[in-house]
């Protein structure tokens, strides 16, 4: 019998308990022996919660109790459920967290803390989807060449109804959050950190990668317009919020951004709140894992998967450096030399020589244009909206800059890369 | 070091060597130790073959050398492969295959025989896409309720060209043909069969259910026509064969058909020779795994996995009964009990009265119609295409057997099930 104690007993706390109560005969068949979880630590005893498990306000009562098996972390924030996965750990406690946040800073130092103590976190990314299951096992005779991952529901669904149902941005944000879909304060969200946080997690495993959310190119939702959306619609592109991870040469790329990426794509076709996670290995092709990215049930599914799974194995699996080889040195790829193309939309006066201006500032930074198309906006001005063949990330920027110290565009320059 | 044998050496026996050789290090850093393809047998010394390991002729130079850790069986074929992973497993070997047909018939027992000595098929259900990994990993805190699988790639190709580009039945599987989709005789793909055989592997992980093939509902797409097309899309359904496994009480059904499908469920979307499987989980709601279902390096990459694994973990995982709780009793759906909703195309006379007899004897078998639709054809006659409400399969095969003998119907009545 292993004992499980759960640090933090909301939403996904209270399922994990139920599901090891109400699963409890095929979990037991499955694992091989009986799981059971004997007590819960919350900050709230007075609030009403669906367990029938042991609360108690003190987590020592988990920690400094040497038949509790398994630590579940869900506590959310960094720094306490850091020193808790810690003390745990260190008591010779396998640990499972469902913490995001916790890992984008803090995995590999625990993973090293850990040795051969499972420590696992399948509910970190795309909550219900056995993404890094796919990853560690299904996956292991590939090299990774890149993952492109729908990791947050919540841009997902906003972007989908701007795209289906041509609502703007403040609308949707508004009623996504009425919906319970977003925070009052978004910014996590829709601001692309949330999905960041995933990211480096897959990183890691894919490729040994260790660097933290700071380090990375992440940009939002919150200037994606109609304008952008009915461009897409036209030249047969959907807009998600994505996460990249691709290996280009000794280089690691990792990306958190908005994309134009070709509607038939398969990962194109997740909408709504669902998450989808694109792996391409040099020898399986491309694979696809679509499913619930958050929710209580399916968060904690992914989490008894990983108490299942320490049951049947009583050791931790190979995890750090998983693609690095002995003596390769991987770094990540600086932000601005990411090459790839690009969508823009100018705000221009609608006169002659404004084309010109803005076609001699590409070519002087080597910048060759696919396509373009110019919409007439109110008062003599226009939206002039393109795409790039591939160039490098410095020389957009710096054609950006130049298009606005020219005082060729009236606004700043809205742009999206593309990946196809 | 494990050193593996590999036993038939085509396309994916080729692809298992050289990416064992080609992928070494990566291979080597997550299995935690070296594997080693040693030697293969084929059935033509003379042939030439892209692998530099040693072939022979003999089984015996793997079977009878004890310095063989793995074997991996890709020869085709039910009664020789099932002789030659008997002795393997009898010898004590690890034993890894990809052959769907000898699992359709025999896995049970073979799992049996090996009890803790490592049996693994990852690649014999939907080629790369680690499904198997996920029924048996990722989604091991669920009760299964329901899997729809695109597990043909023929099939898949033809029907998405049908119904992309408009290509009827015969043209199109002239090009697959001509492609290499397809077989020169067509029957085990275009039948359903080779979906059968993956359906009752998923369905014996999902749900501990041994039945062979002969016992379960098995159609294939021959019979699907323009008009049956035309149909689907102008209420908005795809049309994609499907290999489903549902639990309905203590019963399962099993059952692989052409369906028509709503396009904007994820695994309708699943298109050209692409293989996509659909999961539904008590607690994680609905999942799906998409990849390519074929093709050598794609298998390959599921069989190298399951050597990885067990290089990992040394012995076999628990396997069958998966579902099965203990004392339970589950049995095989009839297949007339079926409960869905169909679609009908009927050729009759245009002619007054008819609609008349129809309704009559759809009313008296308890069906009740949802949608319906008459097209003129030539010579005064017309199709007559529309859905039902749910339904008993009996019901609905008793009313297409009154209508052919009530003589009200010009041709064979035309039924695809409807899944929604």
């Amino acid at each position: 019998m292993l004992k499980v104690g759960i640090i933090g007993v909301g939403t996904v706390g209270t399922s994990v308990a139920n599901i090891l109560i109400d699963n409890k005969n095929i979990i037991t068949a499955r694992a091989g022996k009986e799981i059971v979880p004997t007590i819960g630590v919350v900050s709230n005893l007075g609030k009403k919660r669906d367990v029938s498990i042991k609360l108690t306000t003190n987590a020592d009562e988990i920690l400094e109790d040497d038949s509790i098996d398994i630590v579940v972390e869900l506590m959310g924030g960094i720094d306490k459920p850091y020193e808790i996965v810690k003390k745990a750990l260190l008591k010779g406690k396998a640990v499972v967290t469902a913490n995001k946040a916790l890992l984008a800073y803090h995995r590999y130092e625990l993973q090293e803390l850990a040795g051969d103590i499972p420590f696992e976190f399948e509910a970190a990314v795309a909550g219900g989807i056995p993404i890094i299951n796919a990853l560690r096992d299904g996956l292991s005779a590939n090299h990774i060449k890149s993952i492109q991952g729908i990791m947050n529901g919540t841009c997902n669904y906003m972007l989908t109804r701007m795209i289906n149902d041509g609502v703007n941005y403040d609308e949707i944000l508004k009623e996504a959050q009425e919906l319970g879909y977003a925070e009052a304060d978004p910014t996590f969200d829709v601001g692309g950190y949330d999905a960041a946080h995933k990211l480096l997690i897959l990183g890691s495993i894919a490729y040994g990668i260790d660097v933290k959310p700071e380090e990375i190119l992440i940009e939002g939702i919150e200037n994606i317009t109609k304008a952008d959306i009915e461009f897409a619609k036209e030249f047969e592109y959907s807009i998600k919020l994505l996460g990249i991870a691709k290996k280009v040469g000794n280089e690691i790329e990792l990306r958190v951004h908005p994309v134009l990426i070709p509607e038939d794509k398969m990962i194109a076709k997740v909408d709504g709140v669902m998450n989808g996670i694109s792996v391409v290995g040099d020898k399986v092709g491309e694979t696809m894992y679509y499913g619930a990215g958050a929710g209580g049930d399916a968060t904690a599914s992914a989490v008894v998967a990983n108490i299942i799974d320490i049951a049947r194995k009583g050791k931790g699996s190979p995890m750090l450096g998983f693609e690095k080889q002995p003596g390769e040195k991987i770094t990540l790829m600086p932000k601005e030399n990411i090459q790839t193309k690009y969508y823009l939309r100018l705000e221009v006066a609608d006169k002659s020589g404004t084309l010109a201006k803005v076609a001699t500032i590409f070519g002087n930074n080597s910048i060759s244009i696919e396509n373009m198309m110019q919409k007439p906006l109110k008062d003599s001005k226009a939206n002039l909206l393109l795409t790039t063949h591939t160039c490098v990330e410095k020389d957009i920027l710096k054609a950006i800059k130049e298009l606005e110290n020219s005082g060729v565009v009236l606004t700043k320059p809205n742009m999206i890369r593309i990946e196809d």
